[in-house]
């Protein structure tokens, strides 16, 4: 096997997206060294017996230091205390990274705390299902799948070359663009989705016409696929709300304005209206199955995803 | 084999779902004959074709006459004239049925076609997919699904009786429900998550800060999931939401009021109440997948769906 790109790689918190990349880091060879930190005894006995780590610590610090690649996949509102532990301990020359599917808020919150002999270089893998912790986790998460780095203009181009390199490593796919950008396509591609598949189901729960059992009962005709999105990690998500709050009230907003006139157009009767859009829509979905990134078959060819 | 069901079986509109009854209806042994209508000669053309029907005509009228049991499978908005053409055809004793995803305007738009000598008895499948067409359709699609029947008050109880008969014979289990009851609960189950999918989709294709193609690319973030519901029929969905008007703009209204309550708490930063949601929400989910309406599988199960 080829030399591993990083001697020893640390993993801070050990969930869903961190016990994926200790596992694909292990399968693909990427580290020599794999060390892990989650604050909870539990997840640390599990990643023990599953071997996810060659060593595994409580504090993030500690886990931290000697680290050539430090990557914090904890909820993005903890962010800032995790970077405020493990600055002082990164070595010359580390890279310090996250996972987090907000940028902004995670640049603000980990940057003060990077010494200046270090690299940070902020990341978003997107790939995840609605399970949480170390044993949701699995080496092929990333495969084909698109990460996003998200440089500052500061950045170390030799370092981020490294974290893009550990990223195909893993599977995936590397793109980068700004901080900025990237809260805006995530707001209307992820959290604005997300934010209404969790408001349906509200609704639904709270009705007094229609029991909660019709609901579920009836589930298939279209609601079902919501309750997947809505049953996504409440931690990560409220995270996500509180920390990429202007863009996601921006998309919002645009998406109430959208869909206000959809609700004149059938308060009118106007057909035409609602026939021109739902024709629109079809052509997308077309585009998502042309590029890959879905599948027409009946299982949505994730049974390999 | 035990007797059919039904001696002549006629299916008006042979698209996704009227094709997929003439495919269950010979799998099962349901009916002696089964005659099929479609106006449009390429349809009938692959009616022929694929065996579904023994007899093919354009007119619904010569389908209808002489059936025992007329099932109507055309879109919701011309269920009235097609009515129309029928009623004045059905023998005595004759059913006539249909297979909306609205109740309450194909009542209101065939009742008055179908003479005192036949029986109406309305209808909905809660089976699906997005495709269209007689070439979409399949004998399993309603294995293990609900068919709801709205029998009105005025019902001949042999007639409901015969019509559940079929739909579990076709693999369906049957529920009855009021006919204002079933637009309620469809509403919030089925086309208000279609609309807000529909829209979502739209408002992501018309942003001037994020590309189509970034769109595309970055869809399995949460996206991708909607598009799929906004690939489904434009035709279908603009009747669905011009017949049922009331319910879904009721329905609506409860959902944008909610939402706007998220968006307050996402402003004011409230991350309480948004947990509170999201965590509820789960126990919704895990209720769909106990009660075998989806599963947690990566495929959700639909390989074999
Ligand atoms: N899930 C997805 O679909 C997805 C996709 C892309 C990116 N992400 C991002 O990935 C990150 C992690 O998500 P996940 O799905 O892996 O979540 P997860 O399975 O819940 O894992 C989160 C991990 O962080 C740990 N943690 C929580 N609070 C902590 C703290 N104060 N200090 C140290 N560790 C702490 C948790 O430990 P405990 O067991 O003690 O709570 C857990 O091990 C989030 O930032 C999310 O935005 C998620
Ligand atoms: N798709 C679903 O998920 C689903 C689920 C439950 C219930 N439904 C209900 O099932 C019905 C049919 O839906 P579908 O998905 O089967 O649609 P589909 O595949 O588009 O089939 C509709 C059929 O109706 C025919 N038709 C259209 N206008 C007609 C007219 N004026 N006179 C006679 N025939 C006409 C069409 O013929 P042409 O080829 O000439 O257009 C086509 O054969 C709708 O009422 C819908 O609400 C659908």
């Amino acid at each position: 096997m080829a030399e591993p790109l990083f001697d020893r790689v640390a993993i801070i918190g050990v969930g869903l997206i961190g016990s994926s990349i200790a596992r694909a880091a292990r399968k693909a060879g990427l580290a020599r060294t794999i060390a892990a930190a989650d604050q909870d005894a539990s997840v640390r006995e599990r990643v023990a017996a599953l071997g996810l780590a060659d060593e595994v610590f409580e504090r993030s610090g500690e886990a931290a230091a000697e680290a050539d690649l430090v990557i914090v996949c904890t909820p993005v509102g903890v962010c800032g205390p995790v970077a405020a532990e493990i600055g002082p301990r990164l070595k010359p020359g580390a890279i310090l990274s996250d996972v987090g599917s907000v940028k902004g808020a995670v640049v603000r919150d980990m940057a003060p705390h990077v010494p200046a002999h270090a690299h940070f270089v902020p990341a978003h893998p997107i790939a995840g299902t609605e399970d949480s912790g170390p044993d949701a986790g699995f080496a092929e998460l990333f495969d084909g799948r698109w990460a996003i780095l998200t440089p500052l203009e500061s950045a170390d181009p030799a370092a981020v070359a490294a974290l893009r390199a550990f990223w195909e490593g893993a599977g995936a796919r590397v793109d980068t663009m700004t901080v900025e950008h990237h809260d805006l396509v995530f707001a209307i591609v992820s959290h604005v989705p997300h934010l209404i598949a969790y408001n349906i189901v509200g609704t639904a729960a709270d009705l007094e016409e229609v029991t909660q059992s019709e609901v579920i009962k009836y589930s298939a005709s279209g609601f079902r696929d919501f309750t997947r999105i809505a049953a996504s990690d409440p931690t990560m998500w409220r995270d996500v709300f509180l920390n990429n709050r202007d863009a996601v009230l921006q998309m919002l907003g645009r998406f109430v304005e959208d869909l206000t006139a959809l609700q004149r157009a059938i308060r009118w009767g106007e057909g035409d209206k609602l026939f021109e859009l739902f024709t629109r829509t079809r052509e997308i979905r077309r585009s998502i199955i042309e590029q890959g990134q879905d599948t027409a078959a009946p299982d949505f060819g994730r049974r390999n995803a």
